[in-house]
């Protein structure tokens, strides 16, 4: 595990600003897919060839066409047939449709798209990545998204107000465009230092009438490096970050992470393992996790973030199963809305703790037999050790026999602030995860139980 | 797969009351544990000595004292180290505490609660199972448990009237006591036949302050049957109905199923695979099911019983998880609380479908090699298969390119009942499945945001 943000004593310092590394063109504009008039079509570019890239898909069985193409993209343009990473030279995004369940008519849409952007742009349609969000089982306005990828094509500026634009069109039902950035610095070529960007752009989970919550980032750096290696890093800090985040427990059919290094900042290239990695990797990890965050913030008719932070457990992948736990749960939301310290909700949520996927657990650095051996098993919980504190209050200790006494109206009110922080200690061992969530209220029902198709 | 209800031909007929069967003692008296002033101690006695017992318990890591109680009584009774049968005499139920992370000092109240049943009764401890549910972290209020088993221990009786006392008393916030019956026919000693009976009473998912939902059913039958045979048909109908049914995907610390068979009709011993197993565990899952669906019904907050019916699987499993992630999303919750036939969420909830644990599974039929390679997997769906109906309107085909044309108006009419039924063919086999769940509604977020403690 090169990369750990929660064990790195210098967490990149994050700021949400849209910053636009060198390399790229980003823009975005109105096409008419929203009913709304909002703007709906983004567009980043790479300017200077095509850019490392590396991706995260949803694990969902009916996987968008957007994803399906973005898959088929990368792998065609590396050896890994499993679509994760290669070379792309554009992201465009189209929001109000999602082009999920569409069938063949679909695909064909979607490489449509991919044909449109490439023709404009000059480049291979394999070069092309796809987001989409929105409605499900509708067919994408090709007409609209042509005078859209057009449009978009001639807005898109290398500026930060160009990624600005872009993290505005891939909006949905977010009440704020997401974005967050960092720097750090990278060895040059010379034997000096170079500063290198690493900045993301994200929709949150909100509802999409009739869809279902969709996830999507991109994260845009001016760092060189290869794409396996940018994989690499990818993959365990979204283990760490989007694979802990859950706002209502449904995965969506669009879910996808891009990242894309443009190398224009002129530094060595990254190689595997290097203390250049774990720099980048760390950078790449607290873009996300602010992202993530933010996307929990923005939850469905969210008004807390709810942050879980587990440590003491017997290891990263057992923490990382309670603090999901916690945060999924539906009656610690409920308590958390209504500002109640309800620490039984917590341990029983706790106690049903399971840890990933062997995928996810392979992504965040176990070796294929430690994930295989480790997936999909309940948490390893003594009550007897575990201690429980609620927005800084200590509520339960089992080793002095369990509950404990608190000034219950102190917590409560330290509860009534925009993010509430539940620690666990599990008293077992060294490991550490957390997880981002958010409360469960009337307006999530009232949202999504509205008549709408 | 000795038993399954879903291919039986002829599924026992069950009838909503409370009929015990010979054999018992049953009753339920009001101790004061309920500040409410409701029945809250109820009692089943086995009269023709020690019953045959078996047990399903919660997987929850924080299981309540008197789940480790029951488990280590059975443990004493049989060569089962597990504890999931043995023979037992007596049920004692408490409710408005739920003796759980109360440490030790809660260890010894159960055992407590455990000498005074078996005092009163003039039966061994061990023979004594142990149900609790309420409030958490409490401790029992043990001289009105005292007073409670003295009073209940003199109320039980021979009757159906009893029996209806006892599901009264196990309520919580449930909206009704929970009964459900079914008679069949099993060989006699004569060679001609005689009527057995088999009961359940439960109580449902409602919450409780500041407590997580409970799941707990007892089963009573006149039935002669060893416990390990017993075992082995509880385990199957249980896998196929409680597994299934989902309120709000939180597991109780205090979730348990008994099953006592008091061998009172004075039919031939059940043998193991024989055709009165088949009729003993058909009988056993029609009424697990109705208690299930009762439990679901009566969910907190709901309005709506929703079942998701899966046929067309690759097997049994992928259905049965198929049906378990559609009635577990938040999403398909909240939309059939809006009478909305919204396929979109049901397809994407089935995209998310992943098998149950092993140990589930090999409840379920499956050997132990079998259980361990399909535990935790991704269901096989392909959505060029698949066919969706929400309450009889076919919404969905992939194989005719995906959504279908259909009447919302009266696909919106047809949602608007007691029940709702979606129904999902994979075009893949002949696995069957269902789950049972309920709508997501506003009053959940309610009831469950209110600060109690």
């Amino acid at each position: 595990m090169a990369v750990d943000a929660l064990r790195a004593p210098d967490r990149p310092a994050v700021e949400r600003r849209a910053v636009l590394p060198d390399g790229f063109l980003a823009g975005g504009v109105t096409a008419g897919i929203k009913a709304s008039g909002r703007p709906d079509v983004a567009l980043v570019v790479a300017t200077s060839g095509p850019a490392a890239a590396a991706a995260v898909f949803t694990p969902n069985a009916f996987a968008a066409a957007p994803v399906r193409r973005s898959r088929a993209n990368l792998a065609a343009t590396s050896e890994d047939p499993r679509g994760s990473y290669g070379f792309a030279s554009a992201v465009i995004s189209t929001s109000g449709c999602a082009n999920a369940a569409t069938g063949a008519a679909g695909e064909d849409d979607q490489a449509t798209v991919g044909r449109l952007v490439a023709r404009r742009l000059g480049i291979h349609e394999t070069a092309v990545l796809h987001l989409s969000t929105g409605v499900i089982g509708t067919r994408l306005p090709l007409d609209k998204v042509a005078a859209g990828v057009e449009a978009v094509a001639g807005a898109a500026t290398p500026t930060d107000e160009g990624l600005a634009a872009a993290a505005e069109a891939l909006r949905t039902t977010d009440s704020r465009a997401k974005v967050a950035t960092t720097s750090i610095e990278l060895p040059a070529q010379d034997g000096a230092s170079v500063p290198v960007t690493v900045s993301g752009i994200a929709k949150g989970v909100g509802m999409i009438h009739p869809n279902m919550a969709t996830m999507l980032s991109v994260v845009v750096t001016d760092a060189p490096v290869a794409p396996e290696v940018l994989w690499g890093l990818l993959r365990p800090a979204a283990a760490r970050t989007w694979d802990q985040l859950s706002v209502d427990g449904d995965t969506s059919t669009n879910d996808t992470v891009f990242v894309l290094a443009s190398g224009a900042a002129g530094a060595v290239p990254v190689a595997a393992g290097s203390g250049a990695a774990v720099a980048l990797g760390s950078a790449i990890e607290a873009v996300a996790r602010d992202l993530a965050r933010q996307q929990a913030a923005d939850g469905e008719g969210a008004t807390i973030l709810i942050t879980a932070s587990v440590t003491g457990a017997a290891d990263d992948a057992d923490a990382r199963a309670v603090a999901r736990a916690v945060v999924s749960s539906s009656l610690v939301k409920a308590a958390a809305h209504g500002k109640d310290p309800n620490w039984g909700r917590i341990a029983g949520a706790a106690g049903n703790a399971v840890t990933a996927s062997a995928a996810v657990l392979e992504a965040s650095g176990l070796s294929a037999d430690e994930a295989a051996a480790r997936a999909n098993r309940p948490a390893t919980i003594d009550p007897d050790r575990l201690r429980i504190s609620i927005a800084g209050h200590p509520v339960f200790d089992g080793a002095s026999g369990g509950p404990l006494s608190f000034d219950r109206a102190a917590a409560r009110a330290a509860m009534d602030g925009p993010e509430l922080v539940i620690g666990l200690d599990l008293g077992l061992g060294d490991g550490l995860g957390e997880a981002f969530g958010c409360d469960l209220t009337e307006a999530y029902v009232i949202e999504n139980s509205e008549y709408t198709t």
